[in-house]
């Protein structure tokens, strides 16, 4: 029998190594300890944020996004979100790209957005949130997305969030990030050119055939409801990861429509509480995929959520190669999900 | 002013960002605490390696490396270094690779070998080692690259080192690591191919030419000798990382001579101790980046080293884009590591 599996990667190209040899079982993935989180935290600058002096956006309960010029107003409101500029923002505001050449090498100026997006509560994560509070939080995340995306310079939107230190978060409070920024990363493009290149070539989208294989199997399913389904990944960057994809064809998430930010929703809160209760609230990262805002043609591409737990390390090998090593199966890390 | 400054890589094509914003001094990304490592692990794995009975190799000081079938015999030894399977072997040897498709997806066995270069002393750390053992110790890697570079299936060979717990490693015992592969990873293939293209276009190495600019402004260089030199690079991927690149124009580490060797040690040496006293003894990984030995032509490339200080985490935004966020300018970063 075989020490490990080669696992090829159909839209990156990458492979990714499933060795289970060690025979973990799923809950030895789960953290030891959960670090205790203060109820007030007195220098915690997000429960400031009514005393900041910053312009910020506010998002009411189950209301729109309001810009408000005194944050003392914010105290008034029964807000769930306040989107604030970054206070050390990566990318940031100006008139050119001041593009030029530095001995053999091309630089331009960081342009762009960087903002963080807050949750009232300091002790709520994401995966307490109801239905209806998820649903506050994707609508933020698509009205600042369809906000941003017509600044000039902006060719790429990431939105991301955080959780844990060990994940990198740097600031305990529950927020998420959203960054503008001017340049396509060859790695995205060359996702996108993948997903063309499939396409060409079978005459269907390469998510839609993977998603396919998967509810088919069901394997890797986690959780699917009318309109989204929750998978591991058959070709999985990280043990435990998860995608979230429409399963409808479609290219870009600011697009989506209030019915199935509900459905999303539901799927969200289903990835993020198993998560957080089968492995005892890990570290962990997610981000939207989806199509760039350059105004080229991307309707092959299949926007999706990506969520990966922070159950091990990066090491030597997986940053000289790019080849990634798995100790548990999808498949297994999928049936313990979903159980 | 602007907030940040986007650099170019040109070899893997891709952005980093360096934003200085906080304004953090080179001296706060120094470890705060470094774990004690007990001097007798009763547990060490590899403190017990003479009792084992696995087969191994031994490399005796300033010798040759020997196979040994009774380890008992390791002993009697005035021994360096062991090179033994990994007891958890991310590959395995195989009469073949066993190709095949499942569902819309193309896998393979893992074949190949994973081995460990175990050091002598359980305290003793690559950066607390002379110039003849650092000698020692790559004429291991170089001797190991050789004998693995002809078997079947075998088309890369990656060699790394992993320390401290927060870069992957799982054995305290200082140790590196051989794995040998049968697929040469796209990501690697595209550095090949960024190589060659600049090739074409330039008739020059794109090593050779950033090096070139490196060691005339001497911004990034933090040491050099006759035959290597050790520099930041213009766009590196992580605060405070370091490469080695041997000065002439070489693409294959196996290829290393006896002379180069020595020059190599000082470099490594160098590098190494500058990073444990100027950072307090970080977690770091390291690899070399060489030629595949797949039978192909490479001579465009240019063989180094990549040395990667864990000073950070990898977040949402790193693992959504692929484009890295560095907090300290390379400029910076070597003038506190030459200093």
């Amino acid at each position: 029998m075989a020490i490990s599996e080669l696992r090829f990667d159909l839209v990156s190209k990458d492979w990714v190594v499933i060795a289970t040899g060690r025979g973990r079982r799923p809950d030895t993935f789960a953290r030891k300890e959960v670090p205790v989180v203060e109820s007030i935290v007195a220098d915690c600058p997000f429960c400031q944020i009514e005393t900041q002096e910053t312009a910020v956006l506010v998002k009411t309960k189950q209301g729109h996004i309001t810009q408000i010029k005194n944050n003392q107003e914010i105290a008034k409101l029964n807000w769930s979100f306040v989107v604030a500029p970054n206070k050390y923002p990566a990318f940031g505001q100006a008139q050119d790209l001041n593009e030029r050449a530095v001995g053999p090498y091309q630089i331009m100026d960081g342009v762009g957005f960087h903002e963080v997006v807050i949750y009232r509560d300091h002790q709520r994560q994401l995966a307490d949130f109801s239905i209806e509070e998820t649903m506050d939080f994707i609508d933020v995340l698509q009205q600042r997305y369809l906000a941003l995306m017509d600044k000039e310079f902006i060719n790429y939107i990431s939105i991301f969030h955080n959780q844990g230190k060990e994940a990198g978060a740097s600031v305990t409070h529950p927020h998420s990030q959203i960054i503008a920024i001017p340049v396509i990363d060859p790695d995205l493009r060359r996702s996108m050119e993948g997903s063309q290149r499939y396409f060409n070539l079978n005459h269907q989208c390469v998510h839609c055939t993977m998603m396919k294989w998967d509810l088919e199997s069901g394997d890797r399913v986690v959780f699917e409801n009318d309109q989204f389904v929750v998978l591991v990944p058959f070709a999985s960057r990280v043990s435990f990861e998860m995608r979230i994809y429409p399963k409808e064809h479609k290219s870009y998430f600011e697009r989506i429509t209030d019915q199935e930010i509900r459905s999303l929703a539901e799927a969200l809160k289903q990835a993020l509480s198993r998560l957080a209760k089968k492995l005892n609230n890990p570290a962990y990262n997610f981000f939207i995929h989806t199509a760039p805002c350059d105004s080229k043609d991307y309707d092959h591409y299949h926007w999706h959520f990506e969520i990966l737990p922070k159950t091990s390390t990066w090491a030597g090998f997986e940053l000289g190669t790019g080849i990634e090593i798995l100790t548990i199966a999808p498949e297994q890390a999928a049936g313990f999900l979903r159980a």
